[in-house]
């Protein structure tokens, strides 16, 4: 690829100011060096598209491009077609939101729906709230738009809204373009928000009058407790993201955006002047899987299968990590955050742990600000249970040797002079 | 959709700068005019995908799918897969053009290289370059990052080469972002830039040091005359843009930029941001109908017709439109550009025209700047030859109307003074 090669760049110095905020992915990177056969991924968080059947899907794509004929084949309307948007207010109802067709346009995966959230409503120096740590994507997305962001901290139940409440009232009413959240099996924390919180959430932006975006991915994927009301479910003002990459297959790039009517009208200009319409032919062929029953047959082996794969992390993790270390114990979706003293770097741990076969994605990635040093992110999605069971114990090793220091450090009254100097 | 109700707007006030920037489409609110069956549209650029065999693509998109596998399903490259790559390299090599898979990554349509274009270069206030007028959907990507456009006239041998050395004498080197041109079948003059033109183009864009784009969508449907080298034949160091949406149907979204190395780094990064990755079902679908030479029979096929539809439409010009209109000769392409005498203004006309059971573009949705209020796009791409004549019959009664107004002026000498003060 060109971003390999060393050339000299006639350009340097003519781009836009934004170019100097967008990050590389360093997952895009992690991917390629995952693509060694000998190594285990526990980064890239891919779903197990394997368990959709490809002759379904073939048979689909056929049948609807026969169907459909040249509307498969041409330019469609820059909302998306409307049979797919019934589809999708079903799939929103049987989460308990209620709405129409019109209240929601479709996108290139919800990553789509956060580039044109972020281009309607950020100006340079605007300040956006997000959960700390974050979903890189949306990151990415949104640092193209110049904005500051503010991150708030979560804990095992989500976001801390009550440390969101004094930022606010910091920042006063209308004091940010919009609040940034994702409630189920949050990217990378792998924690959910509580119902109590949600309430309070979306009180919070009503009282201080600030768009509410919920981003939720993985909100049908959950493995065990009971099913929590959606942001969008508790107040109709709400801007909700959803995609059929994690139900359905990434490789179509369908996601969806649900927004108040005048924020709808925004995000279709600008989704005019980004591609014009989205794709068609991948329309027509979702909504034929999606007729029938057997993408939920489907559906419940994915969430089984990653439930299984949840479940041979945690017992890994709890059998080979050392104490010092903690994680998230994720109800569902694929992230599970390990979070080691803060003494450590997991950055250049990395090169080590590739070196011995498997890799994770560092926590820095996941802030804005160089945060989560000491932290790193593990996916279960991808990987088979022995694979991650055996990923873990590699990880274990590489961060063993560095804990050993860490004990000596800490033994000799080192560290605690160095964390508050720090 | 959203767009149509009046609704009190909760975030009025909120949105960025750009907002106010992004124009709506004239042409999108067209379509919806046009598909009353009564109207004949000569107003949206849509290919006649009918000619596209259905059987085909939907074998086709079967095959790929059972052959590929999990890949067409999973998130894919974010420069594009490497076998759609190489496909385009061949295209581009029957072109003249000669360049690497790595020299250019999948766009989701050539729109979506416009939107990651100008999101790389243009900072706010920045002068970048087009041709005036030009096509309106690189006027609404590029406005939303808020440059100051300069458009250079046209004539029948494309842009006015020399008032562009003279803008760009005045401007003085680096004095741009960028210069953005379609050399073949202007959208939406329908003119092309003469081989000379074309070198004294790529000789400005290097003396000058600003980088050149070159959009060439149409550049295969060629009815006549020899064909000339592309401004990426003549330097390596164009940005090109192609797309299979003329080709093959734009239903796929699949276009690409193909750029100098560190340009393509910069494209890749907001590409990523923007979506993440292209539609690998789409990518390997696309795959399979440019495997094999049915694909080169669709597209004579789909020469032919336009060719006999411009036909039809220059016959159909010349026998209505009365002596006062001047209209453009297109040796390929989609559209035709007339132009009014100044007097006229063809906006308000257009609801006369749909009542006359005919629609086309007011020409000010092709300038930024309220410019070509006299001037109407019209399209041959999509209407039969009958409904064609038919079509521009119609749209010649409406303007016979106005020009009896116009010739009563000239006569008693109204309009010599009106067009001085002007």
């Amino acid at each position: 690829m060109g971003t390999a090669r060393v050339v000299f760049d006639r350009w340097d110095g003519r781009y836009a100011e934004r170019m100097s905020a967008i990050r590389s992915s360093a997952v895009r990177d992690l991917f390629a060096a995952a693509s060694r056969p000998d190594i285990i991924s526990l980064s890239g968080g891919m779903p197990e598209v394997s368990l959709v059947p490809t002759e379904a899907v073939a048979r689909a794509a056929a049948a609807a491009i026969r169907e459909h004929g040249t509307e498969a084949l041409q330019y469609g309307s820059s909302e998306g077609r409307v049979q797919l948007r019934e589809i999708i207010v079903e799939l929103m109802a049987e989460s308990g939101m209620r709405l129409k067709a019109d209240d929601l346009i479709v996108t290139a995966g919800a990553q789509q729906a956060l580039d044109l959230l972020a281009k309607i409503f950020i100006d340079p120096g605007d300040t956006i709230i997000t959960e700390g740590p974050t979903y890189l994507g949306a990151l990415q997305a949104f640092s193209a738009y110049q904005p500051n962001i503010v991150c708030i901290p979560m804990d095992d139940d989500g976001m801390r809204v009550d440390l969101l409440e004094a930022k606010l009232r910091e920042l006063g009413p209308r004091g940010a373009k919009f609040i940034y959240t994702i409630p189920n099996f949050q990217n990378p924390a792998g924690v959910t928000l509580t119902p109590e919180r949600r309430r309070k959430l979306v009180d919070l932006a009503r009282e201080y009058d600030i768009p509410l975006i919920e981003d939720d991915p993985y909100g049908r994927l959950r493995f065990e407790g009971g099913h929590a009301k959606t942001l969008r479910a508790l107040d109709e003002d709400v801007i909700y993201l959803g995609t059929t990459s994690k139900i359905f297959a990434p490789g179509l790039r369908l996601g969806w955006v649900a927004a108040p009517a005048p924020i709808l009208a925004k995000l279709l200009l600008a989704k005019q002047a980004a591609d014009l319409c989205g794709s068609a032919y991948a329309q027509v062929t979702a909504e034929k899987y999606f007729t029938g029953t057997r993408w939920r047959r489907v559906l419940q082996d994915l969430t089984r299968t990653y439930a299984e794969r949840r479940d041979a992390m945690l017992e890994a993790l709890a059998e080979h990590l050392p104490p010092e270390v903690r994680y998230t114990r994720p109800e569902g979706g694929f992230f599970v955050w390990v979070e080691l003293p803060e003494f450590l770097d997991v950055k250049p741990l990395l090169a080590e742990a590739v070196e011995a076969g498997v890799t994770y994605v560092p926590g820095d990635a996941f802030f804005p600000d160089g945060r989560g040093r000491n932290c790193m992110r593990l996916a279960f999605c991808f990987a088979k249970p022995d694979d991650i069971r055996e990923g873990v114990r590699r990880l274990a090793e590489v961060l063993e040797d560095r804990l050993e220091l860490y004990r000596a450090f800490q033994a000799a009254g080192v560290l605690e002079g160095e964390a508050k100097s720090a």
